[in-house]
């Protein structure tokens, strides 16, 4: 952590921020300036809150120097971590992964055409939500335990992994005795008894940013899953929210190689939620496995028309396969399989 | 709902539009236009997800009229709401409320002398977190329960009225038991377990406006709270995040009148939060008063060099006591008391 | 400036981003921490372009220290400024001045009419625009010459002083020649060759905050007016752009007191633009005046519904005439008059 | 235009409303809902300022339906527009056009030097700044003429097209004279006057994106130019201002397939502003091409170490010629050639 004192600081000012320093266990270093003198504060104190300094007569700013997250970082460990969705089935290598599937599970008989679809497309993953977390309360917010059920029958018949939302602390273990990853959404990314929950069960979590998380947030997020022992954690990036009125998210593309930069953890693309609008999906779909993704999670339903929700962002099937054509060719362009 | 068909769009188009329109239970009204075709569908179906629309052929875009709200707002009750938090205690009415106290709970003595300096200067409610959501896993999480015994001692020793956050459904009737408001932070917003639980509980609740929630967003938040039963939902702008830096969040205090504008519910801001630097609190406790704030939730320590938690942004006592002078002067202004 | 090396970085990339930040005329100190070496480069070097070092080897990030403007700021003048606009009338000092007028000037008759409702009220200044920036090409440009006319007759007439906007150097001249106060528009904030050409004449600028600029931006924009030698800035700001819809831009009112802190210009605040909504507007004026605003800048139409352009955040002589008297009470309230 | 009317809106108040909107030259149709009274204007007007029918009695919003551009879209012209940049080069047919170059023309020897790499990798055009829009008055702003002579001079020894900024109509002229394409950049966007100066010249012009325009307004900022006669305009990506810190700006690549949905003009994207770091770049070129771009300008500098700006976002040649093979399988995929 940097100092910065204001130009006109006195001695006794500067001494005092060096004992508040000291206080905490680190140790300072003073540089005097031509306009401005800094106190570097060394030593690792993630979890101290340091902000009061501000507070601190003749203080300018603060300026942080460590990333707070330490277990997700690239630093802890330098080499990608892979996450086993299902035994033999991987995220965060060299092959691409998508999972693909309704917004919300309607009927058994649907679910099962559509995972049928995506599946002979190349899909290794199911995505439907039996818990879903409706903007307003009057929507549908889905079909609940017999939900998962119809998820865990599919799977039987496809063995395709199923991705699915946990939205409550007291559902983990209901949902967790279905699913093959727990699904965390943007809104509970900083639920953090629900992240610490899903961070006590052995199931791998897909954790969305939230949509106006920065990524150290985001991180920090994954860090609470992960400090409660549960080291099978994939990011997933669905759009943030920005001033742009086009998309229901702005999908910030950039964020697939930064994350990959800092931390180890696998990186998927939402671009169905990331653009809002089925004619954007294909081409993101597209730029996401071009920009380095490990995977991909979409909207695909057979009748969107009929779909209870997310209709306008849902693609078809056949859309679908066209666009797993088309990513099975620029993951190769890149060296990389799907 | 308008449905705005493209500029080729042809007459069996609209018509499939006209159907689909019929199937969710609206009447429909075609308009040619000179460029475009609309298709306005008639009736209330706030819950209704009818964005699938917008997938279908020869549709270029859906415009929805009515707002997804409707408990919450001024057309079901078109005189402003008053929440009482304390036996006689009210927030909404003519008066301006001010809770004020610490980010955390640290001990018993530190928060009753802070408590004591508040209500000396005018404020009407004790703020304090016993359950702190922190970005961080490896942060001070907050004293618990121990805590929310402190802020009752407190209580009974100053009258105050005892706002704190409450972050976990299975914690909302420990909360509820000792506190007389049950704050929803910002990062529970859209935490709708939380929000249902805290609804059918029968103490007032103060809901923090998510960071990056439209006014809808925050409005059918307070709906998912009423929807149960509880209608004394007071709503907190706490600012909101932007593009901006020197602040930690950007304040937008036309929130205010337009909250009014379209809710009965009372309107608080948090000056704290949303600047982030206790040099531009009072500033914003100022604005706040006088853009029509029915109250004010304010960060306040006694020695914020040894605040466990937001010393940054925390307040002095003397620095409250004077900014409460100038906003009584000021709700004065406008016809209003504090 | 801090260069932070990446945890590996070895001696070698460390003396190198020692040279590097030699040859630019700064000296290096060397901390090496627990986790972190950093160089802090110690020197006032606010032209050179430090950025590439980010992409030398063993560099991590690139920390700033001193903020690039620097005649703007209050370390080089503690004093606030005042801006004398018309003989004897002020802005930046103890009284609160308020700028008002139409949108775009339509006509002698109806500019005077506004122009004696608005002094009636106590109004120290007249806008109106006679080249107005129009999103669309197809929208009405303004009467030019014949506006800037206009509006020196109804100075004649009212004693009130004239805002009106300049948009290109080779017009600059002509609106001096008319003019009190030039404004520079949101649109132009960073036209340098503009802001050259209103620095290299006389008379006071107004400078509004482009709707996305950061405050480092803004003041740099000043920094380009007063390095050409005129002294005579008015900050505005008007509304910046968020994720927000109720309003046309979000107004953040803490700029008020943060630019008042670390510079010495004034700062007046446009609550039209600011909110773009006729009902939002009075809330707002009332709000930046206790924000500490040194001005206001207000359109005003006594027929909104035939105005050529922003009808809808123009407010009525008569609200105007309201919102004053409030505002009045309200500069009261904290040591000011208006 | 639907004017959405008060819940409790008056007969009298939609008569008036229709009333309105005839003296507009439109035709009204009244739609009385089971909650709202909405009134539908027919009719073209774009370039009519109609926002001030929200401040009449009785009314709650105003609702656009045609988009406010037209010459710019694909209902005025269906197929998608090719700009010839030089003899037989064209950008916006089946052919990926990539322009690189350094931030700044620095040296004739160092931009030949780059200039031939750029080449041998498959470049089609040379960027590089004679005119610089500085944030800072302080930072060196460009060779100006200069900088023109050794642009030219390259392109006889290459053969590459000249892409450079102007930034005042004063050089529109000078530029032309020289380049082969005018770049208006981000900050000029809604620099009306220059917009209007290079649509009345005959070279082509990029025309980038504002930090925070929308879409609406960068195709407004397109007819502005084509309005005066020039149609060969490209639109630019460069990266747009939000909440988000680990990037220059961030690049929403989504822009891609909805500016080529809407419009009919080529669409190029700049990854080098749009991520702000070298390290992003590689990946955001990808993306970029896998989304469809038509185009890409990209930051290359032989020695970023001593690039006069930008060097923390310029890639080595090395670098260039390495993506440059990517992108060349990902067009391949997509049926594209680069």
């Amino acid at each position: 952590m940097i100092v910065v004192m204001k130009p006109k600081a006195t001695p006794q000012q500067v001494e005092h921020v060096k004992q508040l320093v000291q206080e905490m266990g680190l140790t300072s270093h003073v540089i005097v300036g031509t306009e401005r003198t800094v106190v570097a504060a060394v030593g690792d104190k993630r979890g101290v809150d340091k902000s009061f300094l501000e507070n601190t007569e003749g203080v300018e700013k603060i300026v942080p120097i460590l990333a707070p997250y330490k277990i997700a970082s690239r630093e802890t460990k330098t080499e990608p971590s892979e996450v086993e969705i299902r035994p033999g089935v991987r995220i965060g290598g060299k092959n691409v992964g998508v999972v693909a599937g309704p917004c919300t599970v309607e009927s058994r008989d649907g679910l099962l055409r559509i995972a049928e679809a995506v599946k002979a497309a190349g899909a290794i993953g199911l995505r439907g939500g039996a818990f879903k977390p409706r903007t307003s309360p009057y929507s549908f917010q889905g079909l609940g335990e017999e939900g998962l059920k119809y998820l865990a029958e599919v799977r039987e018949q496809t063995g395709l992994a199923i991705v699915t939302e946990v939205m409550a602390v007291d559902k983990v273990e209901m949902v967790a005795a279905y699913a093959d990853v727990l699904q965390i959404g943007a809104r509970n990314m900083q639920n953090y008894n629900l992240l610490q929950a899903v961070g006590q069960q052995g199931k791998p979590v897909m954790l969305k940013r939230g949509m106006s998380a920065t990524l150290e947030e985001f991180l920090l997020a994954a860090e609470y899953i992960i400090s409660q022992g549960n080291r099978n954690v994939i990011l997933c990036e669905r759009g943030i929210r920005t001033f742009e009125q086009y998309v229901r998210n702005t999908l910030p593309l950039a964020v697939v190689p930064e994350l990959k930069r800092v931390s180890h953890l696998p990186v998927v693309v939402d671009p169905s939620h990331g653009t809002g609008h089925a004619y954007l999906v294909p081409a993101m779909c597209r730029a996401a496995v071009a920009a380095g993704a490990d995977g991909l999670i979409i909207e695909v339903h057979d009748d969107p028309e009929h779909a209870v929700s997310d209709g306008a962002q849902s693609i078809t099937p056949e859309a679908f396969a066209e666009v797993m054509g088309e990513c099975a060719k620029i993951a190769q362009a890149i060296g990389r399989l799907l």
